[in-house]
């Protein structure tokens, strides 16, 4: 059977992240590696609530086919938020639903990138886009990115060497690293963008959760012919519903609804009408606020710990916002090595690895801090530490 | 933007069929176009109690992410279906939940094509494998189906010419034709792949909806190594909800998983818990008959229409379950003209262009007869048949 795999799949390594997993199912094991929202804080009530609703007023409408934009009050209340949050006008016409923030990638790979299109990804960078993209054969171009954002110099060669169809972004509280792109280099992104063919994929599933700092640009409001965004409800609200979101403009929006109908049809409509009815009757401010005070204790508590127990020389992120803080040990010390020692010290997180194009070994790691107490994280960070002492030593 | 494009979207023309439901929409007119389930028959309450069932048992898991090969008991649930109602053992591993069964075929595609690979369809054959396919740019090589089954000759034939890799069917109930394979046609359709490498995708929405007739072998059942099955809730329980499976040998499910991961992470985790509440607590054979009644019912009367309206010398199939129904046209007549004609009647149809891969005009025409009642339909065929004799005069 072999022969007739496609080469788009033939290439496609086994999932690391996978097999990370599958050892920290062992419950005496305290897992940084995870990346779920916490459960505790869904609005179970509330969307069963939403739930009767449709069903009382509008099954029958709500159980069939539906168009494949997605359910428009949905894509209004989007809309809206836009403005409200972030001054940003977007028409529910520019606004596709998806199933998941990740079918938005699948989406964009189908729509715009042939075999061997270089396409510039973060490094480190979201390893679904990776694996989304990958399904389309790019050549991975790869932008190094710190705590002030995008390394410019590296992305002004990368522009200048291969005319890049695409730039992938996660400049709030990235996913694995939790930095985010100071207002500065966001100028200096668009600047180099704005003189150039290429479209920049705002993806954006944390921007909500800030809980320190203040709001940076957006992309659209910076380069507004050249951008699109990705949005989902799966931090803000539940991961399940696989609802998320795309921004694009109009002549892109027709190619990517081809798209979508020829990929699934349209995203669940039951749960789309569930989310809006829940969107409705609910203060989604209050709710994420909730969120952002759980996971803003679990970073303090995450911060200091490693101040305590982590050796000199190794150095963390400190994020502003989202679910993730990166880790860079000295460059000696395999990431790899470490995540089999501590294992052994009953602690887990991802090693750098599967964050970077070329999957080589390194000396980085993220550590999730969103599904735990903080004396469990306390007790984590210093298993870890030791861990880590105990190979520089 | 336009050279951001990629090949396979670029090739992809504006869809036909949503251009011919825009005219449909207008409510005077009696609508043999669509293609939906009956509304009135989706089992609303049940869903609703399942729903709260959920919700107050498992909320916060139902609301998590999930797997990628989809909920476990709703797997060995239609591993037991399989059992029961075909004999079939088909293991739950070998079971992937997919976002409705389009995902199914976009999955396949992704798995299986290169661009320029030769791949069979029936003609006419269902538009969504026709699209999904389409984005994998293959070489589509066309085998007929009629009241039989398949051109066995034709089949041989492309098999011997150029090895195709997969050979996309539906054999119960075809949409658009409403055809089904004889067992004779399905032991010479098996004999000849097995022969080969192929693999032949079973694509089976409307299997259980039998109204006359008795059951046929599932291919699984003929070439179990070379067969691929794709089924779907949109028809039995309800569309909105989006989920469908497939059923591959593990070789190719590994892939197949990959790709899964890559499209949408996993399939609304919600709606597979609610829907397998629904399936535990309510009994499926006694909801699936009550659309059989209905659906039947709704076929004999469009057939006895056709017979007291339709000149002699247009053909229509009679088929024994599922949704449609195909009409022929004598051979100079075009459907696309009868379709502006019947405009005018007040009456709508599909022609059967977009059911070819060389989409020329031809003399055939898709009746849908799920979604209305017996005098509609009378009254809707009256009209169609004087539309057809104004042209045939």
């Amino acid at each position: 059977m072999d022969s007739l795999f496609s080469d788009r799949i033939t290439d496609v390594p086994q999932s690391f992240i996978r097999e990370i997993l599958k050892v920290t199912l062992d419950p005496s094991i305290i897992s940084f590696a995870g990346g779920l929202p916490n459960r505790q804080l869904f609005p179970v009530q509330a969307l069963q609530q939403a739930a009767d609703t449709v069903f009382s007023q509008a099954g029958m409408d709500a159980l069939q086919y539906a168009n494949s934009e997605g359910y428009l009050p949905l894509r209004e209340f989007i809309a809206q938020r836009y403005r409200q949050k972030q001054q940003l006008e977007v028409a529910p016409e520019h606004i596709l639903i998806t199933t998941g923030s990740q079918q938005g990638l699948d989406l964009l790979g189908k729509t715009l990138i042939n075999s061997g299109d270089p396409v510039m990804i973060e490094a480190p960078g979201y390893l679904g886009a990776i694996q989304a993209f990958s399904m389309y054969r790019p050549q991975f171009e790869t932008i190094a990115v710190d705590e002030a954002g995008m390394d410019i110099p590296a992305l002004e060669q990368v522009l200048d060497r291969c005319s890049p169809k695409l730039l992938y972004t996660v400049p709030n509280f990235q996913n694995p690293s939790g930095i985010s792109y100071s207002s500065d280099n966001r100028a200096a992104v668009a600047a180099r963008i704005r003189e150039s063919h290429c479209i920049l994929i705002q993806d954006d599933p944390y921007g909500e959760l800030r809980f320190s700092g203040h709001p940076r640009e957006n992309f659209l409001s910076l380069i507004p012919e050249q951008t699109v965004l990705l949005g989902s409800f799966s931090k803000t609200v539940a991961p399940a519903l696989r609802i998320g979101w795309l921004v694009a403009p109009p002549q892109l929006m027709e190619k990517l609804l081809i798209a979508k109908q020829a990929s699934d049809l349209h995203t669940d409509y039951l749960a789309q009408r569930i989310l809006h009815q829940y969107l409705r009757d609910n203060d989604l401010d209050l709710h994420v606020n909730r969120i952002i005070q759980a996971y803003g204790r679990q970073k303090e508590a995450m911060v200091a710990a490693i101040g305590r127990h982590f050796p000199a020389g190794v150095h963390c992120t400190n994020p502003e916002g989202g679910m993730f803080l990166w880790v860079t040990l000295p460059a000696a010390i395999s990431a790899m090595e470490l995540f089999h020692t501590a294992i052994r010290e009953k602690v887990a997180f991802v090693p750098g690895t599967p964050f970077y194009v070329n999957r080589q070994d390194c000396n980085t790691l993220r550590l999730n801090f969103s599904c735990m107490d903080s004396e469990t994280i306390e007790r984590g960070i210093e298993r870890l530490g030791q861990a880590i002492q105990g190979m520089m030593a």
